[in-house]
């Protein structure tokens, strides 16, 4: 029975693991959750991860979500998977691990709160909400200044001083790339800064093509929707902002 | 060389560490690593870990910090470890794989955002921020009633259903041991609900007695710190506000 992957390509992680199959020659079926029409709560879906959350897979009998914990297993379970994904050496395994288990509370916690609040909000029928984008940013900033300077230290191309890709840069590329979904100043304006931090995401580019460009395409249809959204709400509040301006005249 | 571990006790990540040490008989020396006194971001700390966290260690010439991969790096490179700390199985490891990852934005960032906000701060030089506490309350009810219905279900005494104890155990168990800074009618509010949690928390400690309770005996010097300095702020705060008075009076 072929791998099942549960994913809404408009969500990092899943695209870590899609990507990760594609490139690795992994055969699977894509079933799309679609989060924006809140699939993810479904009953049919909490079958597959009760916890209501996208990627999960069903390998045989076998369930499994969360990203990293993906990402590992496949590397392990399919045999034509390269080493360098996730090395069976136990020094450079743990210090993949180690960058795995600081992604969580640093990068993912930053990038994810600043771009959810400042521009995939009302897309998941939320508030845009300044004061938490304001904190993203923060971690954000921070966790960008660490992979630049320590995690990227060194004259390997990769994460931990590796020449080939792990599960790592994929993982850690793909939140990155959510930054796509920002005002093109404002990603630049972060972005900027970190000289390494473009290479190396030029590198995971380069070594995961044509797999990691197909696999963002939505991404780049989904800003334009939520720049449409953006715009229209503005004129929304411009209507409110008047209706008031009138019913305060009365 | 004996493997070394940079630890302060009341840090819930480095108390896995020692407990998981201690229990399997590795033997190692302790480095304390003063939280209150910023001993983390010290220079000669920095060269263990430039990321300036407890815990790290150093085995051998190999440096390694993040404790989810320092537990199962240690599980793998010492021998005498028993195998349901972290087995080699590859759907067992993963299962413990998923709700290790799944910790860090959920049990680990509601307690620590809860604890800190609550009753830790003032030690760290930091204000206790009661809407922080708020949010990080929101997110720590839904981890225990996660861990309560899922990953808890079944017949088993450990999370994923397993009859003995894994890293997972080790880790999250500690993390809620740091409830016990709390004042205890907020303790029992927190956790008096989650019967199969409390259960899960005796099971670990009886099965990594009496290691558990010995790394543990800090954590409760350090509510009696806390609260000593919790009670001298609220002297402060008084005498400041009666000062207040006195000069609006003036």
């Amino acid at each position: 029975m072929k791998l099942k992957i549960y994913a809404d390509r408009r969500s990092q992680p899943a695209r870590a693991v899609l990507i990760f199959c594609k490139v690795n020659g992994i055969d699977f079926e894509e079933i799309n959750i679609d989060l924006t029409k809140r699939q993810q709560l479904s009953p049919e879906f909490k079958e597959i991860n009760p916890i209501g959350k996208v990627p999960a897979i069903v390998d045989g009998r076998f369930k499994l979500f969360e990203s990293h914990a993906i990402l590992s297993y496949l590397a392990c379970a399919f045999p034509g998977v390269a080493d360098h994904w996730y090395p069976a050496d136990l020094f450079k395994r743990a210090k993949i691990q180690s960058v795995l288990d600081w992604h969580h509370l640093n990068l993912r916690l930053g990038a994810l709160t600043y771009v959810v609040n400042t521009a995939m909000a009302p897309a998941l029928g939320l508030p845009l909400n300044p004061r938490a984008a304001a904190k993203g940013e923060k971690i954000l900033f921070s966790s960008l200044s660490k992979i630049e300077s320590f995690w990227l230290k060194g004259s390997g191309r990769f994460l931990v001083g590796s020449n080939q890709p792990s599960i790592a840069d994929l993982s850690l590329v793909c939140e990155i790339m959510q930054l796509e979904l920002l005002d093109e100043k404002d990603r630049n304006r972060i972005l900027g800064p970190y000289r390494k931090v473009q290479r190396w995401i030029e590198n995971t580019r380069n070594a995961t093509r044509p797999h990691f460009d197909e696999m963002h395409q939505v991404l780049f249809e989904f800003k334009a929707d939520l720049q449409k959204q953006l715009s229209m709400g503005a004129i929304n509040e411009m209507e409110s902002s008047s209706k008031t301006v009138y019913l305060s005249k009365i």
